[in-house]
């Protein structure tokens, strides 16, 4: 269980497909577009002095470099890996290498759909999981990073 | 995803050993007893007027009689099955017949853990899962709850 | 296959859930609810000077000893495990420690439904299995026992 | 559920080896003939006025084309299909073409012999199932159609 | 992968329950019955001067004899197998004793559907496969063979 | 063990595509056609006076049929289910109808092959199975039943 | 491996039907009831100055509930845990609690047995496992706990 | 099963390795180059005013890229996924986006090879799929959106 | 299939416990001893002119030895693995340097045993397999290999 | 279950390793040599006038003969198979040659070490197993042949 | 096997979170940086004249086109694919278009890891496989290409 | 990963069926006979000062003797356990009491195999594995236990 960390500087994720959030499927994914969710994640970590790093990508080696990257520059990763979270073995080794508070997040709950969505690689090297809360799901995964 | 329904009632459900909180095994439970988390989830209730109904038992077909009595009783639960998490078709058809918010909490990342402890039959009734987060797990159902 | 055994006294035993029957979900279980299927049966078995005892319990523990005392006060019995039918070992232990016959029902075509519910561990110890019928099932499964 | 249809016109098929019955393994299938299970069925039929085909095929494809002719010229199908209950997609596949009750009926509880005969296609399509009762069980099956 | 062989004669080979297409589920195998299907590729076959011969059977003997005709009859299969598909080694070792084009052909994207569909014993016999297109998929099975 | 039996009359059964023996895959299944083994196989039986009735079918319900009439007319039953082998609980059921001897034979040696051909459902109604001696296999079958 | 103890308290615990024992499948479980044993276990502990708490239940919530008492209450858990050892992960986790030896019995072999009652949760919190020696695999239990 | 659409704008993707096509494994993959595909599509797309889009990409985060912007800029997808088929659920969530035809070719006839060719998550997504027919099998895709 | 090939030299190999047969389960293995199954193999052998060689073992690694001394010493190989059959891979390995025939016999039909017997490593390596014809399998093996 | 037999003679029979036992992984299997194991049995032995026969070996097919030398020289067997216990059909099937008590020891509780040691084939034909007990599981055997 | 071939040209590929390699899990990866490993290969092939290109990518993609290159550029491939071991398909074909040496080599022994990590898609393509001897491994790989 | 330990004594093992090496299916194995490579490695060993110990057995209880032996006789183990790779945990245990490098080698690459090759019982107790470099790996083997 992560401990409360008051972190100065958090990475926030986002794995492939979630540049299209709030576009279609709505009644699986909301109403909100990544930008929203970027926007209240800003929103929550400025009160609290924290810098805010919330990025996207369509590529499992992007993601990778950008994780590997957090060993020097965040303080904790949130991270919503999408179809990645059920492939990538190589976004889970990145994660194995941090020894900072990660954070899973997913907007639906993964375990009502198909049976090759229930299984997740990241799990392995997360501190907590958060899925079926949609967008909130993310203020959640900050707020579990702040001494509340 | 379950919307912000600032409820009334919520009913908080612990299954079995959760009574033994905080005795043993705080490397993977950690130090919190269960009257610690209740204490703390009714310091989360109480300034919001809600009225927070914290149970536990051993018996798997009382946990399914509590999840019936919300029909009437509650506004949402939040449920901590613990064992009866892998094993339990009642308890999962008990929280079908509810059409209230349900959210599943576990206190250590049941992913990491044994294979038998990855499938979760209840998690195909829950609105949520959070796992992970220790006794702070129950704040976060809790607040998932607020109108944030 | 049971012969006709024109049973003075006939056990009825209900699973989990079925108490809350007719309440939720009619298009899988129907709109009867289990005091209206006690009644039809009932009415099924006064006029044949039947002594029918209809009961239902959450808890696998109490209808384990409900069949054990089968053994001394009934010539049949009717079992609707409901969510206990795919989980329950101790159930199909009790009732292969009966000998007289068992009638398994569900009212739904548990076939049909989700692969966890396919596998019957009562079908092991059962006379015969009637399912699909809604509540309709029961009143087959108290005939099966008259000499039609 | 099927409601009881008061059907004018049944058809009962019956699968592969079926025309042997009551000749052998009379512990398994009982010592009716298919002649003796018809008459019985003829008997239960005829006061109450609905036209009784009862059928039997070694040929999965004929069975096939029967099913298919029920569409026109029944208002229920009681389908035994025997070896075919576990082979046969085409089976599902006519069956799945009607819109009127059908009910599967297995002398033996299938449940408790060897595995390859727990799956059964044709319960996809049924609208109730029946096994264990012998030959009975195509009496409970028209049963089942009557309005009690 | 079939060279276009424009061939003289071609065999058109449909299983079990075809024959009744376009009277159900019309949202699965589409709105054209097996005769409207017969005359587009008799249309498509004419002003090229091939010889179509186009049938259907519940029987999976009568495919296989049909097949075994083939060696002798005909340049060409189109197969669609339907419910056979996923149960028939006879029609693939029918297959097997070919040296012509073997074109498989499936109105719906089987692998949309149940498991048990996805499995095809005859595409390990077929040169090529088309699925999801309905009625259209057998004018571009023809067309396949065609020197375009 | 079936004890050598002096049969007066042995059916020799050969499912599908047998019939086009000798004409393709040679490397599998020999060069004999079927017509050579039947000859073969009457040459062994009329030294001895045995009545030897070989046939062969396409259809799974016809080779039902008969084995149903081996009951009657034979005192031994040699069978290759070709195909059948491994999809047809129908022959299995029929099989275990007989009390009489039943060899199975198979030209090639199934284990060698593909693993769908690995399991025989026909196995286990059979008194022997010989496989992978081509045509011999028939001979040693019949010379099986013989009193060396 | 559990070093002999001397224990001052024994509880010993006997899960679902074993109320039943000697009543019934002797040629599996034995002539002697559950008395009977708890007699010759009393008889081995009383001149050793043991305190030996036995006791049975049909419920898996009171064996979790009398699990967790003998964190207080006793220096060693003799367990029986019946159908529950191939189901309850709640009993494997109350026993996870404890420090003390706990010694799984069976009166049958389970592993000649039915293939679901090969696995056991319990045998994961054993310090050792009996099986097979009947009503006498408690005595060796106990026996395993003295100082030899 | 998608109609006929006359697309004015065709996206045709195609995934990892494919731009090596004709250079190596002809009796595979046929002796065609990627650009010879390419340009017998465009001489198919050019007399009927489409607007094709040729791509190829070794890189499954371009290729769900690519597949975002067919939202905006395609009126039809062909896709042939190559090895990302077997991997990939960015590529199929991408997919899911779209509300347009998707086409999914390959050359080769996927369910002859390795069995781990067999599944394709793409083809969860496809409207209809076309494999084994080579390069001819992309015209084949482009001919279906035609209306015939 | 092997053609018969009149050797000189035929080494029978008889696996683990082999050595026992006939002084126990009879109704499994028959009433034969190893011994009376030696000579009547001599029996046949001697006439022909063959040298026989008829050995048994316990040891894998003894029985691997001998397989390979047959590349030097015999013209043909019949064994009965016994309970190596299901295990050994090494006396596999054995088989394939050979390029001899070689029979596999069982006395009995394995296949409807425990499912663990179903599997045979050796027949990968078999020219064909005999079994469930008890003594008799040995003389049909060494049959199969003569110019009848 | 075994009746206390008072044996006359005893073989005790230890498999692959265990003449290495006190040298390695004490946490595992304890501090005592197979020669101190040996010795404690002999001391309860002796006062018995039982003839305790000890042998250790790391050939499968030498257990195998030792097992079948005890149905002349033994009343009872105990047996270690170690390694074997999960590999060995031969040392099954020489056990089910035996009809006097055999009982299984595992000095470690396997079901609690790698999936690949909780399957035993020796379980199968073993009267009782202990397992977890240590060096004192060998005594408790022997007891457990005593007339208590 | 793979010849001595006395590259001129040899091309080592890295997969993702190599990059990362001596700054985490020395227990598992060792201390070696990939720069020591790149300057160790350099040391070793430099002496003998040989162009070695040592380069890391964390994209799947990426390192699919360095393969394709090697086509063109190298005379044998050495490449530790990390965790695409397990996950890529698009490696694997890219593999198989070259005819040059492949050397796959794994710094930790992956077999004695999590079991996702036991499978290699890579492997079907490699002539030989290292693994387990840390950055040792390398030099290996080249030293198995060299003439020794 | 083994430091390089300039043994002074190296036990090379070989299992079942190498001592055929080089006479049958060079294509797999390569040319070289076992002499062929023990003299070899006593090349590679003797400028180097080491004691070469070259064996080779067809019985794993052998082999199991000679592993054990190597904690008195041997620095280091290199073993090619051939069959015996994917069946004996006798071996595994064996090597599991050394405290010494064990290098696994095999002379074709496994992975590319029958899938019950691709397992590996020997690889949990093994340094470091080396596959398909044919006779090359040993001395790659005993190269990797050098300073180089």
């Amino acid at each position: 269980m992560p401990a409360p960390i008051a972190p100065k500087r958090v990475l926030v994720l986002n794995g492939p497909n979630l540049n299209m959030l709030g576009r279609r499927q709505p009644e699986v994914y909301g109403h909100d577009t990544l930008e929203d969710i970027r926007d209240a994640c800003v929103d929550f970590a400025a009160p609290r002095g924290w810098d805010l790093d919330f990025r996207q990508s369509n590529h499992e080696g992007e993601l990778v470099s950008w994780i590997q990257e957090a060993r020097e520059n965040a303080d904790a990763v949130v991270i919503n890996p999408a179809a990645y979270t059920h492939t990538s073995v190589a976004i889970l080794d990145a994660l194995l290498l941090l020894d900072i508070p990660v954070i899973e997040v997913h907007l639906s709950n993964i375990h009502k759909r198909e049976a090759f969505r229930h299984h997740s690689f990241v799990s392995q090297a997360a501190s907590g999981v958060i899925c079926g809360f949609g967008a909130k799901g993310y203020l959640m995964a900050l707020a579990s990073l702040d001494s509340m």
